[in-house]
């Protein structure tokens, strides 16, 4: 396997399954080429019936060696991935790819259909025990991660040709207008299946809210849906969405909100038309709360507000410190409830989170925060394995917003559980430094040498400012120097660049 | 030119300007084949302005020889069709094809440009004088006719290849976000563009309100947006959509209305979860009403009414009469602000009237009512030609849902202005005899006769039936023989079907 030295300083393939990958280039070096992908015309006549039983579905149309898609709004609630895989197993189908945006620990039973040889490739987000599998070698071939956008981007350019999208709505018509904010397994938008929609040879909707024609508000029209699959249950409803989201209580997380609103506050950044992108992990909520409190004291009112959507941007949707919201994915039910009801609230398709489209919401955010799994002193940033090399998480939204934020903040903790967050090099590339502006630690926080901008500003505060050489070295001092996890020369899995360009590849772990 | 006799019984010629077309072989009989069409994948970076101006987005993106595309949505009160084409002839531009969705007596200056040149052909609708201009000869080469959703259809499968869509945006953001509801020039849904926004290589959103981004709702998302152009007016209000529309008080029109309704009681069809289709004209509007009022007497809940929308279905939807609007097009102001405020009313995209989708919207009606300036023995209908022969009208959404519908209803005095609108042969076939099932008259109904069921019903009432010879023999009787008009044998219009097959041809008339 020839190799070679991309731009963020990783080794890898040219060619894997006899397709030549470009390198990673930079962040915005590689623009698109071509066209979009073409599925087939097709014709439903009066009369003709697009109701199937999801069985004769699979039977019918998926064949030995296809990619099936599906959407992940329903999160560790989804029951579809693993209906639709044992009904294919049972079917005796086999060398499948399976094109899930991804999968959760639910998912569990794909291990199984990975080593039966059902599932020969994931494409997508692996989250927990599906990821494990993979890092031990249980996946015939190597998997390939994007991030959300590099997926649509992907499904769009005909990268990741999808021959039957499976789409869980959780309210859908018997021609196949659905939507996500209604019925029992209400999910908010189904942004992520957009693309499918549009895109994939074959599109069945499966539900279990079959809904009087026709289903509005529409989600994903009729006029790229082929069939329409009713079932009994899509998923366990309190694992969709939360009834609730917390903020974090830790206080190495408030400290470490407190930083990135000092900072923002000290760039200026707080005023009329702000637009930030708010996740859901513990320190982002407390951001957005943070964050919230502060322009609603100072009467500031921004103009949008990107999700992951949870509570804490809804309120501010009401309060009207923020005047619209722009949703990707739902992840409480008073989120749900304000897409149903609130027309500030608007869902937006993933292909608005593709670096390959005519302008990604990304380029339009003042601020984004998110996390690390690691984070090293050239500022790039791991979400995807742990220190010991084992793919546990997707690259989920973390690469558009990084890259197209004014201002991305990264936020971590020096260390966890006694292994360094900050240190001299990631395990994983996930987001490529060039994109970081500034690491967020509960120590103090370190600014991108390119931003002299924000330097200047923040070095007249009170805000403990350092190097990130020297916060690597302070986790080491605190943790000791981490050790190299034990990795195959084997390639496991891809980490693509949100261009389609190769960021870096995952190695084997040897199961113990 | 090859001709041959296709399945109405039309004389078309088998090849146009190279292309290779299929006779008309029934409603049905056509499905699609291929692929959808292709645009380029293109990406709008961070930093960059998508804003342009008008002339230079024409100077730098229009080039000789190119199809630019319109919709229609502003109606009589277009400017943007004018504004563009004459910058365009000031540039010295030429030859290109105009694919406006349809063209108004506002348009008249499009002859001149027709004359200089400026326009080689027109792929579209044209009402009044354009298409006068048109059946004299003043176009260089063949127009061709489709119905809204034959139109598409074309774009969508690559029959109509569109390089620069121009896409009047009543409200519009700084990245191509827009919608059709707010804003001077408010005009509803932009069901029309949908399919240039998506397929065209170019597309330029031209605005008179540019609003803050985020622009809400979505119509037309940004990612298919190239450029936004703003401009001082889109077009003159009061033109655009009506403060209010009117039934009919014509005796005639009220009684064929009436008709209409006792045919459709007498098929049993007044029930719960009843679709109707009520287009904006006097006819229309009057069955509408009475059928509205029925159900409301009779405490029936309709699903779904399918606009053409005006004030009279938004009425029935506000009453509870009907539980839903779908909307392709608005006719009036109260239509607009329904649009905008009730999420029970919903815009679809034009694409949901194509033959070739997976289940056009037509599929699921039960009832439509249609207009015709001309009606044949064979149940054909013209809405183009006038019994002079000359190209007054496009196909608007005629095809579609008359073959769609359970039950399609014609509806025509037996003549006007002394001119037998019942006739031995229509001058144009807009819409075959095989998807019509009844004609209605003051005079009394006709029924198809492969619609047996309909005419056992209607033969027990006191509705006065007729075979379509005794209507047609009656007009003549008050009428006279109609005179054919005098035309030459040159084509200067295709009529396509809804699936692109030629139904007929319009010919040249002797200017005077």
């Amino acid at each position: 396997m020839k190799q070679v030295v991309n731009a963020v300083g990783r080794t890898v393939p040219e060619k894997i399954r006899g397709i030549q990958y470009t390198p990673f280039k930079g962040a915005f070096a590689t623009p698109p080429t071509g066209k979009k992908h073409a599925p087939p015309m097709r014709a439903v006549n009066p009369g003709e019936s697009k109701l199937i039983d999801l069985e004769d579905a699979i039977k019918t149309y998926v064949k030995d060696g296809m990619t099936i898609s599906f959407h992940h709004h329903l999160r560790n609630g989804d029951f579809l991935v693993n209906e639709v895989l044992q009904i294919a197993a049972e079917l005796g189908k086999k060398d499948l790819v399976l094109a899930s945006t991804a999968l959760f620990p639910c998912h569990e039973p794909v291990v199984e259909h990975m080593k039966a040889g059902v599932i020969r490739r994931i494409e997508g987000s692996m989250n927990g025990p599906v990821g494990k599998a993979c890092s031990y070698g249980h996946m015939k071939e190597i998997a390939t991660l994007r991030d959300h956008g590099g997926r649509a981007r992907a499904v769009e350019c005909g990268d990741l040709p999808i021959d039957v999208a499976f789409i869980a709505a959780p309210a859908a018509d018997d021609y196949g207008n659905c939507n996500g904010v209604y019925g029992p397994s209400a999910c908010g938008p189904l942004a992520y299946s957009h693309a499918d929609s549009l895109y994939a040879d074959m599109v069945i909707v499966v539900t279990d809210n079959l809904v009087e024609f026709p289903c509005v508000p529409i989600s994903i029209p009729q006029i790229t849906v082929d069939h329409i699959a009713e079932i009994g249950v899509l998923g366990d409803s309190q694992q969709i969405v939360s009834g609730t989201t917390q903020v974090t209580r830790s206080p190495t997380n408030i400290q470490i909100a407190e930083y990135v609103v000092e900072t923002i506050d000290t760039l200026g950044m707080i005023q009329d038309g702000m637009s930030f992108q708010a996740g859901a992990g513990g320190i982002s909520l407390s951001v957005t709360a943070q964050l919230g409190a502060l322009m609603e004291d100072r009467k500031v009112v921004g103009s949008f507000g990107l999700g992951g959507v949870t509570k804490y941007l809804v309120d501010l949707l009401e309060k009207g410190v923020i005047k619209k919201i722009i949703d990707g994915q739902c992840f409480d039910l008073p989120s749900v409830a304000s897409l149903r009801d609130d027309p500030r609230h608007q869902e937006i398709s993933m292909l608005y989170s593709s670096a390959h489209t005519k302008g990604s919401i990304y380029n339009k955010l003042d601020l984004v925060f998110l996390g690390a799994t690691e984070v090293d002193v050239n500022f790039n940033v791991n979400v995807n394995t742990h220190s010991d090399g084992l793919l546990l998480h997707g690259i989920g939204g973390h690469q558009g917003p990084a890259a197209s934020a004014d201002v991305t903040f990264i936020t971590a903790p020096l260390y966890r559980n006694r292994i360094p967050i900050i240190r001299k090099e990631v395990t994983t590339v996930s987001t490529p430094g060039e994109v970081v502006d500034v690491v967020v630690t509960e120590y103090g926080i370190a600014v991108h040498p390119k931003r002299k901008d924000i330097l200047q500003k923040v070095k007249k505060t009170h805000i403990p400012v350092y190097g990130i050489e020297e916060l690597q070295q302070e986790a080491y001092a605190l943790c000791g120097e981490p050790q190299s996890p034990e990795l195959s020369e084997d390639i496991i899995a891809l980490i693509q660049w949100r261009d389609g360009t190769l960021l870096d590849t995952v190695k084997r772990v040897k199961e113990d």
